[in-house]
């Protein structure tokens, strides 16, 4: 496997991938090569008959704090030899085509992409040291990669509402208690737990982890869909919004934002 | 906005509008006016820029005890401007078409009507008064305003079948501990700690929130829909049935009814 | 009723029919005498005036080992007066049309379908003897009775996917945790508290219960349907793959299967 620096990889003898998305200086924030390695990973280990089983964490302390918004503004990314129009989009389709059992071990910030590719994940472990967030609302836009719809999946209507409306900050034990994470564990225990749930599950035929897969995710495909359309459609209209420019610059600013100016 | 005495508005400087039911005579149970006047009420609020959220709650320390029984039989109630047959189904309409987050302060009874607008919110706190009851079973008839599928998104499906199948009581433990509300606390503090949260969500912009929700609730239209019909189909053949009858008659007696004359 | 010695039916005078798995020296495992008798008794139940409520419970201290295996490679079975392909089908297809309560008392073994049933009943309670597990992943095949979709309205997304994957043992209080029943009691106690709580549903009219139990499935139907489609073609792959052959080989010989070796 061609293995990039942004996602590490590393196969153990039961069948279970370790992924560590590998950015730690910008807390693993996701810029377009790293999306595209993190699709790559996902596409290859579904491919790959060594693979059972895919263990998703984080570099230096951190899951990951999203969508890098440094990273904008460039040149527009390379094509794809895949057609897909952007590295983000097509990790988002791989994680959602994956077929095999993925889990995640997170600590750290999760923020924004990083929460909601946990939250799209199979099952998920997280450390004490968890600061996660759903930070749309906040920054004047939309939730993101079908997570308006997975996050009703894990913790039900209306506490999805609550973490969308609110963009709170969420801590381990609140993690817990919502539902969001199997199990919260120090941090120094959480991936190595992690990773023996992972080989618990690696030791059953791929065959039918696949098959499994293939019948839990069988009533989610047409909601996820439709989910990522009508988010990807009101992303569009709100990126770039007067409301989402004052919440970057306000950012960037380190202020609290104004957004009452816009209540006429 | 015209305000009716029946629900009482309040709007605060930080866009929460504070939305009272209120007939407290009658525990804030529904007629046609109050219907009228909850619909009218959450339609000018979606509407009105300055309304970032809405909390509902009741006066004189009950929420709802849902639809008055005692206001039926009169004349047919006055055509609505919208073309809407009843405020009732004006009300319903209006619940799910409401695209800003709807917080429910409830405390005391909260029956039928006044249980499934609850469930059919975004948010809810409860009082320690709280005594909540889908009283559909007992009286000889079916869920109402969705709530045979909202009930089910909110506190899951064999959990809902409990609650609907034995119309049991449920006071403000229960209801935490099921995932009904999302916290507990003691009646003098209830209201002040939903306006805080919707304080909270309200800082955000409005934009985004209308996105928000509008996301949330994608993937629950087309089921808020079928569950309408259905409920409305099997309600009109139960309503008036014999059992629903001696139901009525049963409580207007203050006797138990006697259901097992029905089974032959 | 003609009734078999395979399910034990007795019907009291508040219209709860208790219907016990009987083959207590195959903790209660289905056969296709046992499977016919199983829909037999629902299909009764529910045309049965009398009948309000069903609770399901298994004789000599297990629900049932689900599927027995010890019976397959016979005769094909004669041929049902409904139809219907097998005893199997049509219990599957008699648990889906049951429009009235069914409840589950649940001790001891339950296993695969003896969880799947579970999980598709309203309400469960268990004894603390419970020992339930979805064998699935370790047999190389794929859930069955839709429980891919039910467990999921009753668990959540990612705990149905722990347990699916993991093919973990569960007992009483994990199964309380998880929200997989509504109580966990002591096994002494389990069937009266089971049939308490049926009668307390028993009172309600017959009419209701049932149009109460077609609006709260009435937004499953669907998904089971496309559940049970998935499932049964998977199953037929998978049945009878060298992965299978080796879990079932293994399992009669007492050792650990070996599925490495079809890693290639």
């Amino acid at each position: 496997m061609p293995e990039s620096e942004f996602v590490l990889r590393e196969l153990d003898e039961e069948g279970v991938l370790l992924a560590t998305l590998n950015r730690p200086d910008k807390k693993n924030a996701f810029h377009e090569p790293q999306w595209d390695a993190f699709a790559d990973c996902l596409n290859e280990a579904r491919e790959d008959p060594r693979v059972a089983v895919v263990v998703l964490t984080g570099a230096g302390g951190n899951f990951s704090s999203g969508v890098d918004l440094g990273s904008f503004g460039g040149d527009p990314p390379p094509p794809r030899k895949d057609g897909k129009k952007s590295g983000f989009f097509a990790a988002v389709d791989a994680i959602f085509e994956f077929d095999k059992p993925l889990l995640a071990s997170v600590q750290g910030v999760a923020v924004g992409g990083g929460c909601t590719i946990a939250v799209a994940s199979d099952i998920v472990y997280v450390g004490e040291s968890l600061r996660m967030r759903l930070p749309f609302a906040n920054l004047g836009l939309v939730p993101e990669i079908a997570s308006s719809y997975t996050l009703q999946t894990v913790v039900g209507r209306q506490r999805a509402n609550e973490l969308m409306f609110t963009a709170e900050w969420i801590d381990a034990a609140r993690a817990l208690d919502l539902g969001l994470c199997a199990r919260a564990l120090p941090d120094d225990e959480v991936l190595a737990a992690t990773m023996e749930k992972a080989r618990e599950i690696a030791q059953w035929p791929v065959s039918s982890l696949r098959a499994i897969k293939q019948t839990l995710q069988a009533t989610h495909k047409g909601a996820i869909e439709a989910a990522r359309q009508i988010e990807d459609e009101l992303m569009m209209k709100l990126a770039g919004s007067p409301e989402n420019i004052e919440a970057v610059t306000a950012f960037m600013q380190k202020r609290k934002p104004d957004f009452k100016q816009f209540r006429k």
